[in-house]
C-alpha cells in the first residue's frame, strides 16, 4: 500500500478526514475516542466535527485516556498527534447516552452539513460518518429517507444531474452492492428493473475505477430467484430483468456477468472471480458480508462527488455509555477512506 | 464422539448405510468411488445400491484404485473393508458421463426405492442419496416435485399422517432450515404462513432431539424483511406472520426465538446463540451456509421415518467423467448419517 499521509486527497489539497458526530446519544462519541486510540492503524488523521464538551464528558464517563482539543480543520492534523481534534459544530448539551433526544437533532445535522461543505471545498480529503437515528431526526423535522440521501441532497449542483448514491458494503474479502435496499421483501420483484440495475452498475464500475483504482472492475450480478430462476421454473425475473441488464452493461464495455445463483457466489473460491457482487436486495447482499466480516464491514457510498464511508452498524443506543462498543468498523471505515483519499482521483465524471 | 460402528442404528439392527446411485450420468459414481477411498473418515460402512458394471467402467475411466464387488446388504459390511460393495439394483448400461438419458431413469428410481425399503425394514441404518436430475426423470414419467417428496411418498404408512419432510442444511458450524424452498422469490411472502413456520419448526425441534440428541434445541427464526421489518416500516410480515409463530412455539415449550434481522444472525459469535436457524426462503438459508462451508455442507431431511442425508450439490453433468468432482460433501453426508445412526432413537413419534 502507498503511504496515504504523503499523498493528496482526491480532488482535495487536504490530508485530513472529516468525521461527523452522529447521534450524540449513540455509541458514536465512544467509538470515536477508541478509534483515536488506534490512530496508528488509519493512515490519515481525522477531525471530529462536533461538540468538544460532549467528548470530554464521554472521556470522563468511560475513563479513557484521550485528550480532547478544540481545533480547526486547518490545524487538526497537527493536533491529531497529541489529542482528538474537535472542530466545534453544534451543541449536544442535551445528550444522554442511550436516551435519544430530538433536542440534539440540530447538532447532528449541522455536523453532517459542515462535513459535506469541507469535503466539497477540498478542505477534507474524505468524509466518514458516525451512525444517526432517523426517527430522532424525523421528530425534529428532518425529511430525507436516510443519511445517504441527505448527503446526496447536500451535493446537488445547479445544472448538473443530481447524484445517485449507491451503497456498497466492503471488507478486505468481499464488496457487495444491494440494488434495492430498505424496502419490504414483497416489493423487491416489482421495484427491480433492468434500468435500475444498469444505473447502479454504471456507478459501481465508475467509482471502482476512479476511487479504488481497479482498471477494469469485474461485476458479478446475483439472480433474484433461487438458482437464478433455474431456466424460468423458479421465476422469470432473472431472464427477463437481470440478464438484459448484464447484456446492456457488456455492450457498454463493462465487465459484468451473471445472473448467478446467489447461494454459490460468496464462498472464498467464488469471490476470486469478481471485484464486486451486485445483489438484488438487502439481505442477499448483507448476509454474506456480515457472515464473514461482522465487525470489520464498511459502508461506502459510491456516486457522490466526494469519498464517504461509515461503519456498517447503527447507533446501538442499548449499549451507549457503557464502554462496551467496539470501534472496529469505524476504524475500518476511517482506514478505507484514508486509502481511497491517497489515490489521485481518476477520470472524474 | 461415540464410536458409531459399535452402536445400533436408530430403530435398525443394521450397521450399514444404504447409498443410492443417483443419476448415473452425473458425478455420483465418481464421488462414490472417491468416498470409499476415504472410508476411514466415515464411521460406518456403506453399500451402493446400483449397477456394478457402471462402477467398474467408472473405475477404469478414471484410473482409480477401487475394487468393486457385488454384495447383499447383509454381507456388505464385510466386503466394505476390501472393496466397494454394490448390491445390484437396475441396469445403467445406457449411462454416459455428462449425457443424461431417460433410459437410465428406471435404474435411478429403483435404487431409491430399494434404499427406502432397506431403511424402513431396518436392514440399513440410514439412507444417503447421490444427486438426481429431475428433468431426466420427468421425461420418463416421474411425477414428484423432487427427490425429497419422492422419499416422503415412499414412506407413507396406511392410517398414519403422511410425513412432512423438512430440508436442513448442516455443517459443523451451522444448521439452517429454509421454511419455503424452491419457489420464485415473488411467491415467498404469499406462501409464508404462521402455520407453515410452526409445522416446520415442530419437526426441526423433534428431530434435533431424537436424531441429533440435543435435549432442548434452540431455534432462531429469521425475519422475512430487512432488519426483520424494523417495527413495520420495512414490511409487516415479521410482526404479523413470523412473531406469532415464535409465540406459538414458545407456548408449546419449544425454545424458539426471533424474528431476528437475517443479516446479523450468521457470523461466528451469533451462531453460538442457537442450534438451528430457520430462514424464511431459499437464499436466506443457503447463502450463509454455502459461504462458510461450500464443500462440506450436507443436506439432511428431517421428518422422515429414517435417517436421510445427501450432498448439497447437484449432478454436475458438466464435469462428470472428468475426474474433477470432489467427494467432500458426500463424505460429509455419509459421516453425518453414520453419526446419527450411532445414536439410539429417542422419543420416536
Amino acid at each position: 500500500m502507498t503511504e496515504p499521509s504523503r499523498r493528496r486527497g482526491s480532488g482535495a489539497g487536504a490530508a485530513i478526514l472529516a468525521l461527523t458526530q452522529g447521534d450524540p446519544a449513540g455509541i458514536g462519541p465512544e467509538i470515536t475516542l477508541k478509534a483515536w486510540l488506534r490512530r496508528d492503524e488509519i493512515g490519515l488523521p481525522f477531525c471530529l466535527l462536533g461538540d468538544p464538551d460532549l467528548m470530554r464528558r464521554t472521556v470522563a464517563r468511560l475513563g479513557l485516556s484521550v485528550p480532547v482539543e478544540r481545533a480547526t480543520i486547518a490545524d487538526a492534523a497537527d493536533v491529531f498527534r497529541r489529542a482528538l481534534p474537535v472542530a466545534p459544530v453544534g451543541d449536544a448539551a442535551a445528550a444522554e447516552p442511550g436516551k435519544p433526544d430530538p433536542a440534539t437533532a440540530a447538532a447532528t445535522l449541522a455536523s453532517i452539513e459542515e462535513a459535506v461543505r469541507l469535503a466539497r471545498a477540498g478542505e477534507a480529503a474524505g468524509l466518514v460518518t458516525n451512525p444517526i437515528a432517523k426517527h430522532v431526526l424525523y421528530q425534529a423535522g428532518f425529511s430525507h429517507p436516510g443519511h445517504t440521501e441527505f448527503l446526496a441532497a447536500l451535493s446537488v449542483e445547479p445544472g448538473r444531474t443530481p447524484p445517485h448514491p449507491v451503497m456498497m458494503l466492503w471488507c478486505e474479502a468481499l464488496a457487495v452492492v444491494p440494488v434495492t435496499v430498505h424496502i419490504p421483501l414483497a416489493q423487491v420483484p416489482g421495484t427491480l428493473t433492468t434500468e435500475l440495475i444498469v444505473k447502479a452498475a454504471r456507478i459501481v464500475d465508475r467509482d471502482l475505477r476512479r476511487r479504488f483504482g481497479i482498471a477494469r472492475p469485474r461485476l458479478a450480478l446475483a439472480g433474484l430467484n433461487p438458482h437464478a430462476g433455474e431456466s424460468g421454473s423458479l421465476g422469470d425475473e432473472d431472464a427477463a430483468v437481470v440478464a438484459p441488464a448484464v447484456a446492456a452493461l457488456v455492450r457498454e464495455g463493462i465487465a459484468a456477468s451473471g445472473p448467478y445463483p446467489a447461494d454459490t457466489m460468496f464462498h472464498a473460491a467464488a469471490r476470486t472471480g469478481y471485484d464486486v457482487a451486485l445483489a438484488m436486495y438487502h439481505d442477499q447482499a448483507l448476509i454474506p458480508i456480515k457472515t464473514i466480516a461482522f465487525d470489520e464491514g464498511v459502508n461506502v457510498t459510491l456516486g457522490l462527488p466526494f469519498i464517504r464511508t461509515s461503519p456498517d452498524h447503527g447507533t446501538a443506543f442499548d449499549i451507549a455509555g457503557k464502554g462496551l462498543a467496539r470501534p472496529d468498523s469505524l476504524v475500518a471505515a476511517l482506514r478505507l477512506a484514508a486509502r481511497l483519499a491517497a489515490r489521485p482521483a481518476e477520470a472524474a465524471a
